[in-house]
This record gives C-alpha cells, sequence and structure tokens, in this order.
C-alpha cells in the first residue's frame, strides 16, 4: 500500500465538504485561523485527516475526514473551532457551503506505484 | 432561497471527491480535456453540478455530484471519459485519489443573505 492509498479513508467514514469563496480581506489572519484549526482538528478524537486547495480567484475545497458521525459534530460543535466561524462569516468568507458525506469507496492511483 | 443554497446536493446524492496532484506536462492539452470532460458531464443523465478548484502547486481537488449511484457509475464507465483517463494517468496526474460519498446533509451560507 502507497502513502497515497493509506490515506482513504475507510468506508462508513464522513467526508464533510467544505466549498468557500474568501474575501480579500484579512489574509495574514485567515492563515493564522485556518493552520490553528488544521492544527487543533488534527488533535481531535475520531479525525481520519484532510484535503485542501484554494485557487487564484480564492476559491477553496477543504475535505475533512472523520471516523465517524459523532466525530464528525464533537468537531462542528467544538467551541474555539465555532467562535472561529464567527470570525469566518464576519471576515473571511463570502459564501460558503458544506457538504457532509459518507464514504462509499475509493481508490489511489499514484505514478509508477505497484 | 441563494443561488449558493440552489446548488446543494440533495440527501442520498452521490458526491466524487477526486484529488489529483498534476504534473507539470502539457498544460494545454490537460486545459482542453478538462473542459470538454466538464462540458460532456454535464449532458450525462443524472448530472447535478461540479465544484473544482486547483491551487498553484498543482493539487486540484474536484467534487462531482450525481443523482444516484447508478448515473456516477455510468459516467465512470463512459467511453470517451475512460478514454481521457487513460492519458491523465500517462501524461497530466502524478497521483490521484477518489473518493465516493453519499449526501447526508448540508447547508449554504452567503453574505448579506437571507
Amino acid at each position: 500500500m502507497t502513502d497515497n492509498e493509506a490515506r482513504l479513508p475507510p468506508v462508513g467514514a464522513i467526508a464533510v465538504i467544505f466549498i468557500a469563496q474568501r474575501t480579500d480581506e484579512d489574509e495574514v489572519g485567515y492563515g493564522r485561523a485556518a493552520g490553528a484549526m488544521d492544527a487543533l482538528a488534527a488533535t481531535q478524537p475520531g479525525y481520519l485527516g484532510i484535503d485542501s486547495v484554494r485557487g487564484a480567484d480564492g476559491l477553496g475545497i477543504t475535505v475533512s475526514y472523520w471516523a465517524d458521525e459523532a466525530s464528525a459534530v464533537a468537531w462542528r460543535n467544538n467551541a474555539e473551532h465555532a467562535a472561529i466561524r464567527e470570525i469566518g462569516r464576519a471576515r473571511w468568507y463570502a459564501r460558503y457551503r458544506l457538504i457532509v458525506t459518507q464514504a462509499v469507496r475509493g481508490y489511489g492511483w499514484e505514478r509508477g506505484g505497484a
């Protein structure tokens, strides 16, 4: 198994898809908060990993993976996370969508991989 | 309902998360093929929409939404799509992961929205 395949969430895991358009405000504050939230998420029970990309136009997609519904909901309800979300709506985001999904299957491919 | 909320997939819809690292080869050919595949996908039964972002480092996340498992599988098995995937593995991608999920719930937020 490659590292790439190792990062696939197991069947039944929760994948939270967050699609957000950044404003052009406060890049420094946003970057600091995003880093702090990634680090805090990684300490939570049931955390499986995160994938995150932002394009030059400020549109970003972040997918976080959780062992089960309970751990995803616990992260949503985390007080520090909730406080940061308030700042996000006031300052960093023009709009977003959040889609909670459950993994059905997955696979990875890697150039030159087994 | 805003346009943003309108774009949420219904509960039970399939969301296919594709996380891919581009090589730095053939940007023109890749862009042409990606545009053609987006246009072809949009004509398929059960297609609900797509979100796609690529960062400056070549890592991209694309999420395509399908009404049900049958329409997502039909798109996977589409002959033109399959042929393009072969070129993708030969030329455009260093590695990728594909995670098929089913939507559990979702919501949207928009600055100044209702």
